[in-house]
């Protein structure tokens, strides 16, 4: 490819309000360019990235038995509500109607879609098990795209799943595809991946696993253990709670006048949060009715665990409710049938808290969870923390630190099978409800992430493997006869030798030259300059390491040196 | 690929509603499955084939300079209100609102959404000439879907667009595009395709060329010559009239009673409808205005030459307006603003044409339009017909057939770049608008098309090129032990001599085998059976020929076989 007709700008400039390095690169290199809020254009360069990710993806997913298909983006309102997710699904999924109104949608995930494919196709228990994936464009109203393409309301997506008869049978498998997608990781150059536990969200199912690029950028945080290999989204993260309590002293009213908040409180008394109680409020729009949840004063409500505790959507609000008194709420059993009440873990077993007294404008302290107040049941719903102990060995502290969610894979069962009505027979005939597995990575969020984690000051840096092109021929002053005859030479027998090139045919200055190559990424930069061919030579530099080698213009040479860096770069 | 894992039912039964060789196959052998009306999912078979006719299309693409870029499926009511066409498209075009009631629509072309990326990047004249095209999804709400992947709501797409500054380098580059679309063809294993000049309806512009399959379920009519290589659609066909004027005779006023159409007048006179004058009339709903259209009685009125003529939609009608006496209309000057005439060129020099006299029950006789009534013009707007002579040489006669659209490029010239206000500067540094073309070629469509051509009453030929599968591999008694164990040591043998295989590996019998690789088309078949085995051979058969050969079993002479067998049927 000649640069002069490549189409796409590289600009000096940081265009405003871009907040992360691979929005900021695609942009400037000429990688990208934005349609509407949150949907993007691929220029060339940029596609050709993608292709090779995709490829990635495709040959590991043939090697563990994947058979590609093609579902279709626009879907009628009849599947989804076979499943019921036309309706469970909110404003995240576009709507539309055809020219004879009838109700359709825009394929967010497949589920749908991959079970009409096999449904009264596949019939027997001896065709599973089976996995079929598609690369396909996907549609999904997000709220706040950012970040250029690491999240968009349109992107393509590599979506598989699978069918098994028995629950041993998916988790083998389950297995067989996280290792598969650790490989695509790695082939795609992307190096601080990690595999969290992760809440199953609208997908439906239990277990459930997210592969993170741990990178400040990240919209996700997670919690590691720097101990063990425990890690998961603090969504679902569950740590060891360091237990406060001390023995049971005479618990106390306390006059705390205008003192509601935590802050206030501990200001007030001179005490930390971790010695208080405090109390939530939610309301459940669906069921109309309002939630309190008492947790630790220093610990979060957990509001995926809480919704998920629910099984409804869950809103914070400011109480308004004439039997709770707000800014004073402790422990107590409403008898109010719109009142739910909720006790975290983190209160078992603790004696000395300060508790609202359920009257304004008063407090209790020294309230004892096992004395003055003993609930029913407590709840798992905080938040990991920071520095909490790690649930699964008992010893390591948990980080947070922040990652880019790259791909998920989920143990879906027979939620899809079930509610869409598909069965198979077994060996004896009888009717059985297959077990799915469903399997996810998107291309876009990917080509960003390899960016985010492989870029320096100047640009990106392209892993080999995904690299648009692997040579950058550069030629310095095209006036010279022996320069442009040299290059032209180079650029075709360097792709008679299997590179892709892009050939700076353009005349502008040296330094104008080497700032591109740099900023779009391009591994490794060959110049030929009038002083190179003095000596009968050519210079070579590698984009990430930034060595420089001078070779002898011989195809030869040229070859093995070439070969010798790849392999050192690959 | 195994068979027995293979996604996909074969059926013998033909299913109901199905009108064409290429639909019934493709559900059949397990190809697709339909969603809804126009909306499909490929299964892995059909997959591999579009994989491969996508490969064909993006490598001749490559060649002649193309940039493979990625433009999104969803894009902003805005860029089609650039272009106007967010107005002038009708319920063809999908439309929805996204979360913010933002008005969206669905990509069925790209010409915007190409304008966008290179708009504001491509700023200077030495940029050009360069084309971008992209294999994407598109979405088009098909008033009659039908006949399988032929004419459907959804399907995969290439689309090119090319940028130029003068009219001869378009045109230069617009006949290097159809060479290459000729290739892909070939390559793809179709040979009755021919291109013919069409009416480029709503993409603008004034050249277009449609690339057809002749096939007889074509949902197109071509006017095509016996004797030199014109072809056209009958849309914008043109041919040379047969004059029947004979020497002018006095024209008489006659009572035709309720005799009315052209039919019922050539009956009670006892003459042809070539001797009569026929006036059609038409509505146009956005002038309010009346067509009379005068055409010689024994031809058609093209509408789509009339559209373009008055150059607003036209609906056929009877005629209710207070001054045109319906069933009489005759040659006149309509003095009311709202009637306009039209004369079809067949009329000129005509002298002897039963008319309508204006008046009821009366026609005349021996009308003669050089003498009777001069219009001020005559136009063109018949429809060609079987048997006329071509326009082109002067000699042959055209014939109709009927021919499947499977491709079509249009010379758009600054249609788009002056409506979305693209431009570059001369070398003289003045501003100038590029001048366009655009490219496209649907590859569901070509898939379907390819089997209408290829194949028999007994299933698809797949053409070598695009075969899912080059083997089908064909155990009999897989309770053999050396059947099985010559069988699995030839599929992995086959793939490594780079052969893609499906491996029959079910237990059932030799017939259903057989009828399935015929029904799926795979080109070779290799079966290993128990007798074929005691002479230590297999056998070989050809889909296309039906050729069989037996073959030693021996590494060396399989592979020389196979190679002698495919050379002679790519």
């Amino acid at each position: 490819m000649k640069l002069s007709k490549l189409v796409g700008e590289r600009t000096k400039e940081t265009p405003a309000g871009v907040i992360s390095k691979s929005h900021e690169y695609l942009l400037r290199a000429g990688y990208i360019k934005q349609v509407c809020n949150g949907v993007f254009s691929l220029f060339n360069p940029a596609y050709r990235v993608q292709a090779k990710i995709v490829n990635i993806i495709r040959e590991e997913m043939d090697k563990i038995g994947g058979q590609e298909v093609l579902l279709p983006v626009l879907m009628p309102r009849e599947l989804w509500d076979e499943s019921g997710r036309y309706s469970s699904i909110g404003s995240e999924m576009f709507r539309l109607k055809d020219r004879s109104s009838h109700d359709m949608v825009l394929g967010m995930t497949h589920e749908e879609a991959a079970l009409h494919l096999v449904k009264n196709t596949v019939k027997s228990y001896d065709q599973l098990p089976f996995m079929v994936y598609q690369i396909q464009t996907k549609l999904r109203d997000e709220p706040r795209a950012r970040a250029g393409l690491i999240r968009v309301r349109e992107f393509t997506m590599k979506d598989a799943y699978s069918f098994h008869t028995t629950k041993e049978d998916l988790e083998e498998y389950y297995n067989i595809v996280k290792d598969a997608y650790f490989k695509i990781y790695k082939r795609m150059g992307m190096k601080n991946v990690v595999s969290v536990k992760s809440d199953s969200g609208m997908m439906g199912g239990k277990i459930a696993d997210e592969f993170m690029l741990i990178t400040d950028i990240g919209e996700d945080s997670l919690a590691v253990c720097d101990s063990c290999d425990y890690s998961a989204n603090v969504e679902v993260g569950e740590s060891i709670l360091d237990n406060y309590s001390s023995e049971e002293k005479t618990s106390e009213l306390i006059n705390t006048g205008d003192c509601k908040t935590i802050e206030e409180i501990c200001k007030l008394l001179d005490i930390e949060p971790y010695q208080t109680c405090k109390a939530v409020c939610y309301y459940l729009a669906k069921s109309k009715k309002y939630v309190i949840v008492y947790i630790r004063g220093d610990l979060e409500v957990n509001e995926i665990k809480l919704k998920n505790l629910l099984k409804e959507e869950v809103v914070p609000i400011s109480v308004d409710h004439p039997k709770i008194v707000a800014g004073y709420i402790g422990p107590k059993d409403y008898k109010e049938d719109d009142i739910i009440t909720i006790y975290d873990i983190s209160l078992k077993d603790e004696k000395c808290l300060v508790v609202g007294a359920n009257a304004k404008p008063y407090h209790i302290k020294n309230f004892s969870f096992n004395r003055d107040f003993i609930p029913e049941k407590f709840e798992n719903i905080s938040k990991v923390k920071e520095g909490q102990c790690c649930a699964k060995c008992g010893r390591g502290k948990l980080k947070i630190v922040r990652g880019i969610e790259i791909g998920n894979i989920f143990q879906l069962g027979t939620k899809y099978t079930e509610s869409m009505k598909m069965t198979i027979h077994d060996e004896n005939g009888k009717e059985i409800y297959p077990i799915m597995g469903c399997y996810g990575i998107g291309v876009g969020r990917c080509l960003a992430s390899i960016v985010e984690e492989n870029c320096d000051e100047k640009g990106i840096i392209w892993p080999y493997n995904v690299a648009p092109w692997q040579i950058y021929l550069c030629p310095l002053r095209l006036d010279d006869e022996l320069v442009l005859k040299t290059s032209e030479n180079l650029y075709n027998k360097l792709q008679n030798f299997g590179y892709e090139v892009i050939y700076d045919d353009r005349n502008i200055s040296a330094g104008n030259k080497f700032a591109d190559s740099e900023l779009m990424g391009i591994p490794i930069r060959i110049v030929v300059s009038p002083r190179s061919l003095e000596n009968n030579s050519i210079e070579i530099v590698v984009r990430k390491t930034g060595e420089k080698f001078m070779c002898e213009l011989n195809d030869e040479k040229i070859n093995s040196l070439l070969k010798e860096i790849v392999n050192k770069i690959k």
